[in-house]
């Protein structure tokens, strides 16, 4: 079935995680004499009682479209957070050119989604997303380039990765990217 | 005094701290069925026993130069990361042209430092830098542009920053930057 893509705002994430990202709606205070604005605490990282944060970068190659939307997954023991790092490739292949968006696919906590539960995002090169521990998610979707991102997730102790197939799939378009309006 | 600037590598900064980049010489193998590559756990976090990893945006204004480094500071109780997101307004400033370095100061674990003492390094865009716990540094120096970085810090309870001044200051000219090679 054909997945809709809506726009990444915090609100409309706020059920699978925290959108991060330098927000007026976000408590930020000048330091450093003025000279730098911090917008502060964006996100709830989370790696239970037995495990650390740790940091890494994953470098996606982009996908093609319509993508085919036919596994999901989840880590039940920490939240994992991703930060579109476009420095790295993208204003060396695109110059001039806006950085790319990429795509989240979400899904409650609980059993394992059918396609009419997946819930698709279109995300803005300067919006990062942490994912809820337990929230249901596809792996990294870049788009259009090579997309380094900056991940915050769970190192320790105890199987964090549930992979569950999406049978009948959801399928990812072109068209309902372009009807999302980011782009 | 003038104080010298060198090209951000990891085995220079290795006395301060990790520098954070998809590198070679990093622990990195394929994941998501080989679309992704991940760069594995690249920067010792630090919270120490009673905080916990915080994640927040620092958007920096450009610093002028010269730049007269009369302070320094330093955080007792845990690691700070800095990461740079150059996709949030560099692109947009400056299409079409390379993402701007940034500058780092930085300084052994000990007493205040003089500045006989200080290092500087030029860190391309690509680069994060993570400084560990009691190591001096200047805070953000960015160059160019506005330009935002994700933060990796600590928040719990405890005096967690301490300044000094640098008497005499160390100055970093736009000479000793262009003769680190970098730009």
């Amino acid at each position: 079935m054909p997945l809709t893509v809506q726009p990444l705002t915090a609100e409309s994430f706020a059920p699978f995680g925290e959108v991060i990202e330098a927000s007026e709606r976000m408590q930020h205070y000048p330091i450093n004499g003025g000279s730098t604005e911090r917008f502060h605490d964006l996100a709830r990282l989370d790696a239970g009682s037995e495990g650390r944060v740790i940091v890494s970068i994953f470098r996606a190659a982009p996908r093609a479209l319509p993508f085919i939307v036919g596994m999901m997954e989840r880590h039940p023991l920490g939240s994992q957070a991703f930060m579109p790092l476009v420095g790295s490739g993208v204003t060396r292949d695109f110059p001039g050119s806006a950085a790319p968006p990429y795509l989240i696919v979400v899904a409650p906590r609980g059993p394992a989604p059918v396609a009419a539960q997946l819930c698709g995002f279109l995300a803005q090169a300067h919006q990062g997303v942490n994912f809820a521990a337990g929230v249901w998610h596809h792996p990294l979707l870049a788009l259009d380039a090579t997309s380094d991102f900056l991940v915050l997730d769970r190192d320790g102790p105890g199987d964090n990765c549930e992979e569950v197939e999406v049978t009948p799939p959801a399928v990812i378009t072109a068209e309902a990217i372009t009807a999302s309006g980011v782009r």
